[in-house]
C-alpha cells in the first residue's frame, strides 16, 4: 500500500443483486420506494424468489465510494466484513481489482455475505432491501490503526450504525484518524437511517467528531425533522465543520460557516438506475477535496460521477472516471 | 405449461461473468479476439483473478434466445444443466423469472454451474472462456420428449456439440421433433466451433436434420471454409432448407432455395457490448417464424433485438422486446 491514503472508507461489504420492477410490486412486498430496508435471511430469500432476472454487481455505499474515487485515481482503502462464500469472492475480487486496498479478514463461518436486493422501477428509482449477513459483524477488531492513521479521510456510512458491533468500529476508527490529525466525513445514508439514529449523528456532527458530513436533500430534513430545506439547511450550517448536500437533479450544495458554493447537476440523457447516485458524488468530491482541487472542482467531480453512475445499471463506475474528468476538463 | 410450445431451446445452461479489458490483456491471455474458448476450472480461476471488476447476469446461447423471444412474448422452454449451487439457482431463477418454462433436474455433485468470463474491450467486441462445467452432463435422459413434441421449433445452439453426451441428446430432440411434425433450428455458435464440428454440421445440414440454419459470416466462410462469403452462400443455399445469416453492422441476408431478402441492422447509438447479438437476432427472427409474420419481418424484429442488447452490458434484453416491437411498429 501506498505511504498516504487518500480515502479510507468503512462499511457494510454488500454486493447488489439488482432487477426492474414494477411500482405495484413495491406495493406487493411492503417496501418504502426509494428507501433502505433491512431484511433477514428469510425475507431475502422470499424476495429474491419474487423479482424478477437480475444483474449480480458488488455494492455497499462507502465501498462503491472509495471504487468511485480510485477510478478517478486517488489512493483507496476500504474495511468491511464478507464471508468466504462465493458472493464474498464476488465483492473482494471486485473491489481489489478496482484498486482498492482490501485487507479485512473474510468470516469463515456464521451469515452468509450481505446481499442487497434492489428494485429499479420504471423511473429509474431504486428501492433496496437488505440482508446484512456478515457485514454485521465488523468489529473493532477489524480497525487496522496503521491503515487508519495513513488515511487523509476516514469515510465513514450512517448505515454502519446498524449492526450493533460496527458502531464500535465506527468510533475507533474516528478516534484514531483524529489523534493522528486526520479527518473524518460521514455519509447519512438513508433517510430512515437517520431516522434510526439522529440523535446519536447529530450528537456527532455537533462534537466535532465529523469533519465532513454527506447528505441528500431527504436525509437533511429527516435530520432536523422540518419539511423546509433551507431550514434544515441553516441549522446543518451552524452545527457541521462542513457538508455537502445533494439535491438530485438540482445539483448540491456544499456550505462550510457562512460560505454556500451550489453546484448544478451534469445534464444526464436517460435516468437507468439511480443507486449509487450519492455514492458516487462523495466519491467525486472526496477525490477532489484530498487533492486539494477546491470546494468547486471537488463539486463538479462529485456531479459529474453521479450522472455517469446513474445512466446505467448499479453503482460502480463502467468507465474510468478520471477518463471522464479529462473530457469533462476536471483533471 | 401451455399446449403448444413456441420455441423450445437446448443448449449450454451458463452464467456470464462480464469485465471490461484491454486488448493488451487478450494478448497476455493468450485468447483469440471474438471467439469462444473452452477452459477448465483452473484456467477459469485464473482468469477471473486476472481480470477485472465484473458484472454477474445469466447467459447461454440457446438460454438467451428464448429469454429473448419470451420477452417478445412467445411461449418458450429450456433444457441445460446446471449443479445446485448459488450460480446454478442464479441461472434458474434468472429463466424462469423471464417466463422461460425450465424443468431440468439440477445435478446434485460433480462439477459446478458453467460459467462463461467475458472480456469486452473498447470497441464493444467480446471474447468468451467457457467453463462449461455442470452444462456438459446435459445427456439423452434430460430431453423430455412431450415438451419437444408440443414445440413448433427446436433451437439447439451448436455448442452442444462439445460435451460429448449433449450431443445424443441433441439428436435425441431432433429426431423426436420431427417425428412429430415440428422443425428443427441450428445455430452455428461460432466459427472455431465450426471448426471442430466442420463435418458433422454440414451432414446434418445437408442431410435434412435442420429445417432453418443460423449463422454468422465467419460461421457460414468457416462452414464451407472460403473466405468469399459470396460463396460460402451460395453453398448454404443449396445444401440448408432455409438459413438467416448475421453480418453484423451490414445486417442479415436470409436465404431459402432461390429467395433472398435482406434485411439492414437497426442503427445504434453505441456499441457497448456485442455479447449476445446473434442470439438476440434468434429470438427475433424465431419469434417471427413461429407466429408467421414473414421472413422480413421477422428478420427485422432478429435487427431490433440484437441492436438492442449490444447497446448494453450482458446478452439478455433490459427492457420488454415486445415494447419495442410496438415502438418500432412491428408488433
Amino acid at each position: 500500500m501506498k505511504t498516504e491514503i487518500d480515502i479510507l472508507a468503512i462499511g457494510n461489504a454488500i454486493v447488489d443483486v439488482i432487477a426492474r420492477a414494477e411500482d405495484d410490486f413495491l406495493v406487493a412486498q411492503g417496501v418504502a420506494k426509494g428507501s433502505m430496508t433491512l431484511i433477514d435471511e428469510a425475507q431475502a430469500e422470499k424476495l429474491y424468489a419474487a423479482m424478477g432476472p437480475a444483474t449480480i454487481v458488488s455494492g455497499g455505499s462507502a465501498a462503491n465510494t472509495v471504487v468511485g474515487a480510485a477510478s478517478f485515481g486517488a489512493a483507496c482503502a476500504f474495511i468491511g466484513r464478507v464471508k468466504n462464500d462465493p458472493v464474498g469472492e464476488v465483492f473482494a475480487h471486485d473491489i481489489v481489482k478496482s484498486g482498492v486496498a482490501y485487507g479485512t479478514a473474510m468470516a469463515l463461518d456464521g451469515a452468509a455475505t450481505a446481499r442487497s436486493f434492489i428494485l429499479v422501477t420504471p423511473d429509474g428509482e431504486r428501492t433496496m432491501n437488505t440482508y446484512l449477513g456478515a457485514s454485521q459483524n465488523l468489529a473493532e477488531r477489524d480497525i487496522d490503526a496503521a491503515v487508519v492513521r495513513k488515511a487523509k479521510v476516514t469515510y465513514l456510512e450512517g448505515y454502519l450504525w446498524d449492526p450493533p458491533e460496527a458502531k464500535a468500529a465506527f468510533r475507533k476508527a474516528a478516534q484514531i484518524a483524529h489523534s493522528a490529525g486526520r479527518e473524518v466525513s460521514l455519509t447519512l445514508s438513508d433517510s430512515f437511517c437517520v431516522d434510526r439514529y439522529r440523535d446519536e449523528f447529530r450528537f456527532m456532527i455537533q462534537s466535532g467528531m465529523i469533519d465532513l458530513v454527506f447528505a441528500n436533500e431527504h436525509e437533511l430534513k429527516a435530520l432536523y425533522q422540518t419539511a423546509d430545506f433551507d431550514t434544515a439547511l441553516a441549522v446543518l450550517r451552524k452545527e457541521a465543520k462542513r457538508a455537502a448536500v445533494t439535491r438530485s437533479e438540482k445539483g448540491a450544495i456544499i456550505v462550510e460557516g457562512v460560505m454556500t458554493i451550489e453546484i448544478p447537476a451534469f445534464p444526464i440523457e436517460t435516468l437507468v438506475d439511480a443507486t449509487g447516485a450519492g455514492d458516487a458524488y462523495a466519491a467525486g468530491f472526496l477525490h477532489g477535496y484530498t487533492q486539494g482541487m477546491g470546494y468547486e472542482k471537488a463539486g463538479r467531480l462529485g456531479a459529474l460521477a453521479a450522472s455517469h453512475v446513474i445512466q446505467k445499471i448499479g453503482a460502480r463506475p463502467a468507465v474510468p472516471l478520471k477518463e471522464l474528468a479529462e473530457q469533462a476538463g476536471l483533471a
